[in-house]
C-alpha cells in the first residue's frame, strides 16, 4: 500500500554535519594512541549523539565517525549548543557543527560542508567549536518535512547469517549498501546509512513507490542483495523513522517490497 | 623499509565471532524499538567489547554490529566466559561467542562460523550464551602470530575533507573500502575493517611487502583512492597494531606507502 | 550579597523519584551477579538519567542508585514515558517513575513515594514501568519555582585531601553531608545530595540567608566541616543550578560564606 | 556457620589511590561547568574504573568520585599504567594513582595517599598522571589475602523503601552506613563503602565472626539501623566479594546475622 501524495508536497531536510576538530592530528600525537582506545572514543560519541539529538527528536549517523551526519529538524541552535557544550565538557576532543537545510538531503548537507569548510580545515588546530547555519523557522515546519526509508534484506539470517561465513555475509551487505547509496544520492540526492545488521536508512527528498522500487532493483542487479523498504514522512527523523519501521513490518508480513506510512494513519 | 622475512614465518590468528543473540526479533517485539535507542545500544555494546578484548589485548571490529568480529590472541575461554557473562549483566541482549584458530585469519573465521551455525539459528529464541571453539594453546603461541595492516588515505583531510562534500568525501573511502575488503579477501584471506575516519586495519596471513603494494594499486584502479600501509607483527593485536601504527608514521614521514615494522625492534 | 525577596515568593518543586523495578532480586538471580558489573549498571543507568533528564532542564540524584531522585522541573509526562522507554530498550532492568509536586522539595517526594507505594512494592515481579503523578502545569510555572543551593567545603583541597590521610578525609566529608541533609530536611523540608568532591547540592523550599548561615553554623558544630553556599532561583534546575555555582563562585573570590543570585541578573 | 580460622592468617590488601588530577579548578573553568555534564562524567569515570579494575580482579569504589579508592590484589604496575593511559586518551581529564600495601587496608591506604601527597598537590596544574607504589610481589600473594565483607539492612524494602517516605529511608541508610563506617576505620582498620540499595562493602583485616556481630550491634545502638553480613576471603576482591555474596544468601535463607564462607568449599 502506498499513500496518494499531491505532486506538491515536498521535504524540507535540515541536516547537521558534525566534526571532530582536529581529530586525525590528536590520535598520533604525542604518539600514536592504542585503537581499542580510539574505537572506544569514537563509539561512545556516536552513542551521545545518537541520545542527544535523538531526544530532541534527531536520528544521527556515524558516517565516517570523525564526521558524523544528523538529521535535526526542530532541534534549533540554542540546542545545537547546549550538545556542543556537553561534548566538550565531556571528551578529550570538540566537535563543531555546520546546519544545512535543503529540499533534498544531500543539497542541505552541501550547504552544511561549505559553511564549515569555509570556516577552516577540519585539521586546523585554532578551529574548534565552531556553530554555524540557521535551523528552518518554526513556522515554516510542516508535518511532512522529513522522508525515512528504512530497507534491510530479505531473509538476511536464512540467507547469510545461518548460511554463508560470516565475511562473505558482510562483504554482500557492504556490496549492497554501497550499491544503494551510491544509487540514492546520484539518482535523487538522498543520503543513505549502514545503520548494523542488514538494515540500511535513507533520508530521502520525497520519492515515489516506483522509484523505489527502481532502487531495489538496481541494488539487486549491481550487487545480488535483495532488498525491501518502509518508507516514513513526519515532522522530524524519530516520527518519520517509526513510521517507516512500521511500514517495513507490515513489507514482512504481507511479502511486499516498499510500503509506505500514509502520514494521517494512526500507528498501533 | 621492509623487514626480512623467512618463508617459514606464518600467522597464526585467534578469531572469535561474536553475535547478539536472536537479535533481529527483540528489534522489533514487541513492537519497533526507536532507532536512537538501537543505535546507542550497539554502538556502546561495541565500545565495551573493543575494552573488554582491548584490556586483554585484543581488537575488537564492529563488522555489521549485530555479528562483530574479534582478534583474540591471548585471550582463553574463561576470558572469554567473563567478558559474556559481563555482556548479560549489563544488556538487555546476550551475546554468542565462536572461536576459531587458522594460518589464515579468513580461515579461522570460517571455522568459528560453522561451529556457530551448528549450535543453531541466530534468531532460534533457545539458542543463547553459546561458547565454542578452542584458544591457541599457550606453549603454540610465538611473538609473531598476528599481522595488522593499518591503512589509510594519502592526505585524505586535504582531498577529500576540505574539498569534497562531506557524502562524496564518505562515498569515496567507502569505496576504497569495498574495493580494499574485497581483494584482501579473494586474494590472501585476510579481514578488513573500516574502523573511522579514512583508517582501513586488516588482520593478515602474512603478506608481503610487494603483495601489500599490489593491493593498494587495485583501490586506485578500481575506486580512485590513494592508499598508504603500516605493518606489525606480534603475539596479540594490541602489539601488532601499535607497531602497525609507527610503521604507519613513517609511511607519513618518509612519504612512502608500505612500511613493516621489524619485529625484533624497540618502539619509541 | 543577598537579593532581596517579598514574603510572597515561594518555591513549587517537582520531584521524581526513579526506582529500579525488582532491583533487590535481580541481582541475586539466579545466582549472585558480580559486583563490578553491578557498580557499572548503576552507575551508567545514574549517568543516562543525568543525561536524560538534564538535556531537558532537569537534575538527578544518584540516592541510593535504585532509588534516584530527580527534579523535573519543566518535563512533562509524555518526555517521562520516553526517557522510561529509551532505558527499558537498553537496560536488562526496567524502572518505574513517579512524579510529585509541593511548595517544598520534601512534600513533593513524600507524594511521589505514596503514588509509588500504592502501585506495589518495588520488589513485587508483576510491578513494572508504572508512570503515576501530573507535572506542574505550564501556565502555572514561574521563573522563581526552584531553588537550588550548592555547598562546598572551605579549602578542602588544602584541609583535607592534601593533608588528611584519603579515608579520614571521607569521613570527614560524609560526616559533614550526613549533619547538612539532616538539617535541611527536618528543619526546611529541602532535601540535600552529596554529588563527588567535597560538593552537596540541595534543593530548598525557599530559604533566608540567615537560615542558610544556621545552617552552615549546624555542621560545624556537629561535624566540624566549613562549608560555604552559592544560591540560585530559576524556572528549572538547570537555570537555578547555574545561578548558584555563580554564587558559589562569588563565596570563593570575596572570602564570603553565603551569596544568593539575584533571579533578574544576567549570568556573564 | 564461621570457617575456623588460625591465628597466622592475615590480610595483605593493595589498595590503589585513584585521583583525578586537578579536577576542583577544572570544573569550574573557565566558567562553572553544568552540573548534569560533570555528574555523567564522574559516573562513567567510575564505572570505567569498575570494569578496568573489574576485569582483572579488582573492585572500585566511588568514594568522593574525584577521589576513587580500589582493591587491586592481583594488578601489577604496567596494568596500572594501561589503565592509567586507557582514562588519558578517552576523557577530558587524567587521573594519577598511589598503590600501597598492608596488613590492614586503612594502613595500605595511608601508605597510598602519603606517596601521592608527596608527588605535589590534587590541585597543582604541574602534577599530572602519577603512578607510584609497589604491588605486592607474586611469589608473596596468598590465597587469603583479601577479606570482603557484604552488609545489607534486614528486609530494607520492607521496612524502608515500600513504608518509608523516600528521603526518609535513604537518611536511615546514610545513618547506618556513616555508623559502620566509622566503627570499622576506628576498630579495625578496615574500608567501608556504600554501593548502592542497601548494601555495604567493607574491606577488611581479617576480622573474627564475634567483631562481626559486635559492629552490626554498634550499628543497631547507634543508627537504628539492622544488617546482616558474609565474609569471603580470596586471592583477590572478585574471589573473595563473591564468596562474600553466597555468605549473605545464606543469611538470608537461615536468618542468620553473619555467615563467613570457608576459603576451600566451591561455589555452586
Amino acid at each position: 500500500m502506498w499513500p496518494k501524495r499531491t505532486d506538491a508536497i515536498v521535504t524540507n531536510t535540515q541536516v547537521t554535519l558534525v566534526q571532530i576538530d582536529n581529530y586525525g592530528p590528536w590520535t598520533v600525537k604525542p604518539s600514536p594512541r592504542r585503537e581499542a582506545d580510539l574505537q572506544t572514543l569514537q563509539s561512545r560519541l556516536y552513542a551521545d549523539f545518537a541520545q542527544l539529538f535523538g531526544n530532541r527528536g534527531g536520528y544521527t549517523f556515524f558516517a565516517r565517525f570523525d564526521n558524523m551526519i544528523a538529521i535535526t529538524n526542530g532541534i534549533d541552535r540554542q540546542e545545537h549548543a547546549l550538545v556542543q557544550e556537553s561534548i566538550g565538557n565531556r571528551y578529550p576532543v570538540t566537535v563543531s557543527f555546520s546546519i544545512g537545510t535543503g529540499s533534498t538531503p544531500a543539497g542541505a548537507l552541501e550547504v552544511a560542508t561549505e559553511q564549515l569548510q569555509d570556516a577552516g580545515s577540519a585539521q586546523d588546530a585554532g578551529r574548534r567549536e565552531i556553530l554555524r547555519g540557521e535551523p528552518i523557522p518554526g513556522p515554516e515546519r510542516t508535518d511532512e518535512d522529513v522522508e525515512i526509508a528504512h530497507f534491510d534484506v530479505n531473509d538476511a539470517t536464512g540467507t547469510y547469517t545461518d548460511e554463508l561465513h560470516a565475511f562473505d555475509s558482510f562483504v554482500h551487505i557492504e556490496g549492497g549498501y554501497y550499491a544503494l547509496m551510491r544509487h540514492l544520492h546520484g539518482e535523487h540526492g538522498a543520503l543513505a546509512f549502514f545503520v548494523g545488521g542488514d538494515n540500511v536508512i535513507a533520508v530521502g527528498p520525497g520519492l515515489s513507490a516506483p522509484e523505489y522500487e527502481a532502487a531495489i532493483e538496481h541494488v539487486e542487479r549491481e550487487a545480488g542483495v535483495d532488498l525491501k523498504v518502509g518508507v516514513g514522512r513526519g515532522a522530524d527523523p524519530r516520527e518519520a523513522g517509526l513510521q517507516a519501521k512500521y511500514a517495513l513490518e507490515r513489507c514482512r508480513e504481507d511479502g511486499t517490497r516498499v510500503e509506505g506510512a500514509p502520514p494521517a494513519v494512526e500507528r498501533p
